[in-house]
């Protein structure tokens, strides 16, 4: 393994490492470390904390599946709030939607959104949009004050430790149902079904004592560890699977379809019994 | 990286590496370098020429993949040939489906059998089985002596360097087409749709010149370089996404589901147009 590379750990017993061609930017926030690499393989890459946050080549994936099965199961998803996702990708796909009037990021960290304004233009160009008000803040303390506010809440964060924790407790999934219209949805990346089953099982059943319709959904992202992530969606009213499929908009999507709105329901056995 | 660690490299780029508590095999076969490791995450792991072949944490994500969707769209597949896999997996799979009456393993290299019958019993449990008829034997030329003689082959190789190079040949899709009887199925593994675009792209297109129905579809294997892998399936006859749902078997499965049967065929767009 010559030249530089970069690699993450996972659970000291897995380690997944990129080639880098160059090393573009180190620091350490009030919140986190933030780097960013150049990688061989996957383009530019943003690492928080040690942990790859998103790629050039592969961000597509995470960004459209964290967003686009909620927007398309909300039949008028006009106002919604994305915690978390400074790199502006989740933002991106949401300011696409037709249905979408207005779109707010809470990002407790600023320099996420500048590091990634200066070297991630494919995840962040639409940070600018008129549609689009960021706030620098902390996305708990935001939902806590929003009543019967949002129609769609994306908690795009990163993994549950470090300033991630309060984002993946029963507290802030209450919050985050008051925050929504009496017809929302929410949805937040939950982690890998190969490693973090006990986890899973938690909070899936936290989200299901809250949300009347409580789904798990999957998909395949080679930059994170073990390659399968989970997202759990709670809605107060729509099933994502029983969405009408002239209700699903094309837009322009690299990963997600029509077709992969429902498939992605569809559960690998293993992972049906981690929510048992 | 403390302690002895197995790495497995992707085109010199991406480097994954698993913490092996013990190192119980190592040898250089007629054909191949045959290692044995165990390893703290995946447990016991086969790896051939410095590739991942099989885990006993996820090796059955594999085996029902590459089996189970043909099994399942042949109506009766009584007679079903594997070539490769020594270490046992898929026909395992094969003969727990109560529609097989008969399954011949042809592996080239005699000594991944006895390998994987020392170290692997999770997988070579069923070569013993009366069932099955285990030949050490070329699978290409195994192909090429029969006509009209099997109801499913499946082809599961290593990558297509070193011995398995002939196994992605369009003569050796012919062959396989012609000792298939009239209304035979053909499934293989065919690499990852994130990095062997151009090779997918090109067998998708022989195969599909060769067998009336083509199809490829999709697992999430953790132990696989980027964790997608794809499969194509050749078919004469029967398409597996008409399959009657009924047909469908439940073998305690632990992916494979009836409803994955369906979905694994609903493919990213990326992956779709691999396939133009």
């Amino acid at each position: 393994m010559k030249g530089i590379w970069f690699t993450e750990m996972e659970s000291g017993k897995l380690a997944t490492s990129y080639k880098v061609k160059k090393i573009l930017h180190q620091e350490t926030s009030k919140y986190q470390t933030i780097e960013m690499f150049d990688t061989e393989m996957f383009g530019r890459m943003l690492v928080n904390d040690g942990a790859v946050m998103t790629t050039v080549k592969d961000e597509f994936v995470y960004h459209e599946m964290i967003t686009l099965p909620a927007l398309n199961t909300h039949p008028n998803p006009k106002n919604v709030l994305v915690i978390g996702g400074g790199d502006g990708g989740t933002i991106r796909e949401i300011v696409k939607h037709p249905r979408v009037e207005k779109a707010t990021l809470v990002e407790i960290d600023e320099r996420v959104i500048e590091v990634c304004k200066q070297y991630l233009p494919e995840t962040s160009l639409e940070l600018d949009n008129p549609k689009v008000t960021v706030l620098v803040d902390d996305g708990i303390k935001h939902v806590q004050e929003k009543k019967d506010f949002y129609d769609v809440i994306i908690v795009d964060s990163t993994d549950p430790v470090g300033p991630a924790v309060g984002l993946f407790s029963k507290e802030f999934y209450q919050n985050v149902f008051d925050a929504l219209k009496e017809d929302g949805i929410f949805a937040a990346q939950t982690e890998s079904p190969w490693v973090y089953q006990d986890f899973i099982n938690k909070i899936f059943k936290e989200i299901k004592s809250i949300f009347p319709i409580t789904k798990l959904y999957t998909a395949a992202i080679p930059t994170y560890p073990t390659g399968l992530w989970s997202f759990t969606m709670g809605s107060k009213k729509y099933d994502p699977e029983k969405v009408d499929r002239t209700q699903i908009v094309d837009t322009n999507t690299r990963y997600y379809t029509a077709d992969l709105h429902y498939s992605c329901f569809k559960l690998p056995r293993f992972i049906q019994d981690i929510l048992e």
